[in-house]
């Protein structure tokens, strides 16, 4: 056959990568630990019609659909085939799909475990995530997300949780000019009504903010103008950017205050966010690391009260977190009224930025302590015994299996970066003792075999 | 909408199976991780065309092929669609598939990176699988693969290292009476020749011989019969099964080295397992613990030599380990001659297994160690700084969120097992001190803050 690839957007991550993923997955659900968070995980794929109709239009279709297995076609909707209609014949083709993200499925969760669970309910969930994106720069159709919820309270002190989580996690991971742009999408509400901005609208305008990333706030004037808002709201936005961008917290939050002229329920969203500055400052998280970003939006409509976002300066990905309260996200599955707030670390991302900045620790790179040669396949009892002794006072030991030349055996330990290699000589063997050699300076030491261990771990 | 399910053959794990997982999980990776194994992890999905093909016939119809995104039906293959052949169609309208299992993926991946590994390459990876199979007593649509396999070396030092990480990790993890069964595709081809069966029966041999799990020994000598083999073949099998349920390692092998009377790739196959046997006996590792197992058959074409398989006594579920050496698996991709050997732990069987006999530590229970109230929303920065301090001695902390009464409070801690609460009193908070109540006793005491954490530690 061919030569084999893997699918676009994908990835095999070697020993390496695999090392920096473990310890940023570990990082991470310590941080979530130590605020008790309980870990829950749901299946990889979902019944379809769990999945469709709670990402938009567009989420749809780019949700991954599994194939019926067996004779599928026998199924299948007649009407969708002869007009060969894709969509309408997936429903009848296809009963599962990969999971998009892990909130809804964490919604499922919920409703079909109410009355085990205890609340308020923390959970975290690390877990891939699959979406049929076209693949680019952090963008891949299989990454991991790491999420904490807290549902079943309405408490501001949920928000200051996740905040706190956010700045201790990156904190352990060495993330390099982090921001924690916070955002409340009923002062987001607030402002476009200042601006002019109907109700019936607020999706329109909610997505061209959102685009700013992207864009820019040329793209983001334009976006506004197409999709039909008057010249001032485009004016206004540009007004808020400058006020936005150039002032501190406080100045941002005045700003604002100004705009939205005693809107009730943004005044409530605007005090929430004094407050929760207020509570991070005395936790020491201070601007720049947390910024009130009077343009923030988050893209996905279920958000109702508080939005985060991070990014880091100079990075090469876009937002590496993201997260909001929803007060009704559990609705879609029948039981209305329960109020969450939650957040996602995009692990990949923040992988993607600690590689640019050069930000891993250098333990990381630590593979097999001590490698035991043997040149006589017949005779290997002593260099058995050796390796499980070594392996049961703690270092990590490998037997080379053949019984190569010394010289390649060596140059084993090298190419794996291994820094003690062991030898018998047929005279050592014979007196119990062994040849150790440490590889970065060559030097070597016979020793009795009982002594090595301690030899090593002194070294 | 209606009440959400999930599919068939799927779990949800609540915060107590994740703790027995994170634990079963770590428990096998610290053992590879001795074993100087080094972490691989590869996507979820692969191209459809790297897996089909590999597993025989029934292993194709079992693995999930996923849509293609997008009008899939402007490309699908017009024949298949107007004689609703869904065999047909499938490639047309599917490019990619779930894995199947970690082996090969591991093939494809080493056959890509082989010029950045260095050989014999040790890997170990830990990953969900995908079968469509029809779900039932520890048999999952989604389970997780715990594999370890050394390609590039012939020596049987390998299955030594991996009959060594079986006894470790299935020590480690209390599995009781476990079994690692041993024996040697040559052995099995060779008897199968002295009872009459031509090469080309070899495999039909092998899949009958396999179902004894199942069905039993009359179950098998029918499946012979029904294959169309003489009846002497069946004789022989029963023959066979009595000699190796009755006798002691070294009992069997004499009477199978009677039986194979001299064939030259059957004597050197049992010489392996001789050593093998005989080197895991210095180790400690001796029968009932490991069993030489004439009648392990294992399905997979593609062994050649040693095959390994792990039962437990009076287990729920069928076999919780396999595994053997294979001679040209990267061959399928166009690399030939790579001889490799490796095994495979099924996670969710060892679970299965443990909460049966009811072997997980208790310890693994422990959820947050302190609950901190409060009953003032206006005023919480006692408890702020409080639940700050707590963390950063390391103990896991929790605000509860809202201004609740005090009972609820406390009624949470109590439904979620956390063993102390911390409460400030108006009196206590103007001095500095709290109220420190351990949950089991009822006991409660008055402390300054700032010996709240190193009383908690006493106790």
């Amino acid at each position: 056959m061919s030569k084999p690839t893997i699918p676009k957007g994908t990835r095999d991550f070697g020993p390496r990568a695999m090392a920096r993923r473990h310890w940023v997955f570990s990082v991470i659900r310590n941080v979530f630990e130590k605020h008790g968070f309980l870990p829950v995980n749901t299946p990889s794929f979902e019944n379809l019609q769990t999945l469709t109709g709670k990402y938009g239009e567009e989420g749809d279709k780019l949700i991954f659909k599994i194939l019926n297995n067996g004779d599928y076609l026998s199924k299948a909707d007649d009407s969708a085939l002869n007009a060969k209609d894709s969509k309408a014949l997936t429903p009848s083709i296809s009963k599962k799909a990969l999971r998009y993200d892990l909130t809804v499925p964490f919604a499922r969760f919920v409703v079909m475990n109410r009355n085990d669970l205890t609340f308020p309910f923390r959970r975290y969930q690390i877990q891939p995530v699959w979406r049929g994106d076209r693949p680019g720069k952090g963008r891949y159709q299989e990454f991991t997300q790491c999420d904490a919820d807290i549902i079943g309270s309405t408490s501001s002190l949920c928000e200051l949780d996740l905040v706190q989580v956010f700045y201790e996690a990156l904190t352990g991971l060495n993330v390099p000019g982090f921001t924690i742009h916070v955002n409340d999408r009923r002062v987001l509400n607030a402002v476009a009504k200042s601006l002019g901005v109907t109700p019936d609208k607020m999706t329109d305008f909610t997505v061209a903010i959102d685009k700013y990333d992207k864009v820019g706030l040329e793209g983001v004037v334009l976006e506004l103008k197409n999709r039909g808002f008057e010249t001032q709201v485009g004016e206004g936005v540009c007004k808020l950017f400058e006020a936005n961008s150039t002032g501190t917290n406080n100045d941002v939050i005045s700003y604002v205050r100004d705009l939205i002229n005693g809107d009730v329920d943004g005044v409530i969203g605007l005090d929430d966010m004094v407050v929760l500055l207020e509570r991070a400052s005395q936790d020491g998280i201070v601007e720049p690391d947390i910024r009130f970003d009077a343009m923030l939006a988050r893209g996905l409509d279920y958000y109702t009260g508080a939005i985060f976002e991070v990014t880091v300066k100079d990075s090469p990905v876009g937002s590496i977190c993201g997260g909001g309260r929803y007060d009704d996200l559990t609705g879609i599955f029948g039981w209305k009224g329960m109020s969450g707030v939650g957040i996602s670390f995009g692990a990949d991302r923040i992988e993607d930025v600690l590689e640019h900045f050069d930000k891993f620790p250098k333990s990381l790179n630590k593979t097999t302590d001590i490698l035991v040669t043997h040149t006589d396949a017949g005779d290997v009892n002593a260099e058995l015994i050796l390796v499980t002794s070594l392996r049961k006072s703690g270092l990590t030991t490998e037997l080379y299996p053949d019984p190569a030349k010394l010289k390649k055996q060596i140059k084993y330990a090298d190419d794996r970066s291994i820094p003690f290699v062991v030898m018998f000589t047929p005279e050592s063997r014979d007196i119990g003792s062994a040849i150790l050699k440490k590889m970065d300076s060559g030097e070597q030491w016979e020793l009795a075999v009982s002594e090595i261990a301690e030899k090593i771990k002194n070294l």
